[in-house]
């Protein structure tokens, strides 16, 4: 019996990953969550699953709680966040929040010994330094959640990472895959919002629509994998059923493949390195699919991805400032403060501005995230 | 370095098994080999790699190297066949003959301890239960050399059987795919020789265009895997790209892939579970290849492929006749003294009228060999 931490328990992935405890009630057991201000969904978790422990984002709502459900512990906030992040007896941690507030109670629970299955990229892209030297000194296993590095990880199960060529990324494109530059100018957020193969959180959703969220991943799988960014290559997959591949240097390539479907690889993380059956997962049938498609990646095209590399290889707090601006700027696209477009705009500004700090501590980095958020604000009509 | 003994040197896997040890001369040695009656091949071979021990099909021809080559050990037929195969000094044996005559060789080197890299399906379809006993037995590893077998060899690595939905094995559909059984009466050896995708010995290029050859790999995974046939299905793939597939149990599905080229899947097996680089391999391009396809086998266009996992399913000797009539069927074929759809006759009227043994000894599985290959030669004209 696996006890589980969930952090972001009413998002797209938190519910999932409540979908998977509760499929399998022999194996996992959740014994805290945090989440922000579903109080509605909130409840329901813990009628369904008893955890022990539960953080909400505002201090009212942990009162409200408190009055409902006498016997539970219950904080809220950043340290509420924290202490379900640690909470005693868990033996693994799914941190499903959303944004870079996902770092510190990351690296509280690996302080902790607790394994990480990380669904929050933000968290490696803005301090994956950080939290892989955290985890190697803790000996704690990062174990990927998103369907990219999942993918790569599963095809990397018996394999020596000395025999990596490359690591192949693949990209679905997002809701505007088709469409040129021009385009996009005047596209509304419901429309961006309107993936075409994953239904995800409208953060990610947008992040697919600009490429930035597979910016974010190569990030991120630079930091999992120690790869260089020269062996990470991103391809262009609109079916998104090869959810990424390794190519070894004896050309061989092992790929994962499947139906997009988040719980895979959220179970595969809770199972590792076993598997479980999930019965209600539709299974890959290729003939009746028939086809898939590949094409190359244009970086003039989807220009976020070209930001995310050079923020990857300039490193230091570059990857930080390129995350921020866009947390920001995508917020205010989806409050209808700016256009789709703006969002590509604000972040070149604030990485250009940038006076880049190599080997940021904690601090540095939260103090350079916190600057990046405010400049784009004042940006903003 | 790794010393290997290599039956059937001079074709296609052979030839492509000396590139593999020419390009690394650090790791591989070969101490012996064995030929058919390709002296002109089996001179050049001598006299680069300087094996210790040769064998060729013929007395007259072991004569002639005798003299030839006087500090070399020399054997023929099937005792020199055997002598190869269990050669002092050698790690592992590469099993690359034709047909059911590579048994008895595979067997005497898993009794002598060598590890097998097989690339000699038909052994392991006439006598699955007597090989995979003697391997098991003598703690001998069997690493497969086809293509699919490799893909799913690959595939498994760091996994768990237990967690093995089903083997997906992909079928190029030959020469003839998109030919409708009308279509093929009356087409030619030269046609049928002209595989889209690989480049490989004439009864391998027969087998595929019949899609005996998908059979033959059905009932080989079979026995590589411990695999209930219900668990191994096939699929059309044109392209040769992703050479086959696992699906666990919980819809997740690796896959190995690759340009095709057999260079690949033989260096695996003689570096496993390591890699080394395959500097001369083409590496694939996906955005160049554009598209995969993928459809449903058709058993009704396709009648060896069901006559295989009809003999598979049947067990004990149905698979001896299955290979033994389909190993008669194209050579006559490839003799020009049957037409292409007689193959197929052939093979059915042998599995008809055969009365099942089950758990034969390697002297019953002999015998059965020899009467269909008889059987059949009385059914030619």
């Amino acid at each position: 019996m696996k006890k589980i931490s969930l952090l972001g328990a009413t998002g797209s992935i938190g519910v999932q990953t409540l979908d998977i405890i509760r499929e399998h009630p022999a194996e996992f057991k959740l014994v805290s969550l945090s989440a922000g201000r579903n109080l509605e969904l909130v409840r329901k978790a813990v009628a369904e699953f008893q955890p022990e422990y539960v953080s909400v984002q505002e201090r009212g709502d942990s009162d409200k709680l408190k009055a409902e459900f006498p016997g539970l512990k219950i904080g809220y906030g950043p340290t509420g966040l924290e202490e379900a992040a640690v909470y005693s007896n868990a033996d693994i941690l799914v941190n499903a929040v959303l944004g870079s507030v996902g770092l510190s109670p990351t690296l509280k629970a690996i302080e902790a010994g607790k394994t990480i299955a990380i669904a929050n990229k933000e968290t490696l892209v803005t301090a994956g330094h950080l939290v892989m030297e955290a985890a190697k000194k803790h000996g704690v296993p990062i174990l990927p959640v998103d369907s990219e590095h999942s993918a790569i990880y599963q095809a990397l199960q018996g394999e020596r990472a000395k025999n990596i060529e490359q690591l192949i990324l693949t990209a679905s494109g997002g809701s505007f895959r088709d469409r040129t530059r021009e385009e996009l100018v005047g596209v509304t957020v419901s429309e961006a919002l309107n993936h075409p193969n994953w239904s995800m959180g409208a953060k990610i959703t947008i992040d697919s629509a600009t490429m930035m969220n597979k910016g974010l991943e190569v990030i991120e799988a630079h930091w999992l994998f120690s790869m260089p960014y020269d062996q990470i290559s991103v391809l262009l997959h609109k079916e998104s059923i090869i959810h990424s591949m390794i190519e070894f240097h004896d050309s061989s390539i092992i790929a994962q493949l499947g139906t997009p479907d988040m719980r895979v690889p959220i179970q595969y993380a809770l199972t590792y390195p076993d598997r479980l059956p999930l019965p209600s997962g539709k299974r890959l049938n290729l003939a009746e699919i028939g086809k898939l498609h590949f094409s190359q990646m244009d970086f003039d095209r989807f220009r976020c991805l070209k930001f995310a590399f050079d923020a990857g290889r300039a490193g230091g707090t570059m990857p930080t400032v390129l995350n921020a601006a866009n947390e920001a700027a995508v917020a205010a696209f989806l409050e209808g403060r700016i256009t789709f477009l703006q969002i590509e705009d604000l972040i070149e500004k604030m990485l250009d501005s940038h006076e880049n700090i190599l080997n940021p501590d904690l601090e540095t980095i939260k103090a350079i995230d916190e600057k990046t958020r405010q400049d784009v604000s004042i940006l903003i009509p």
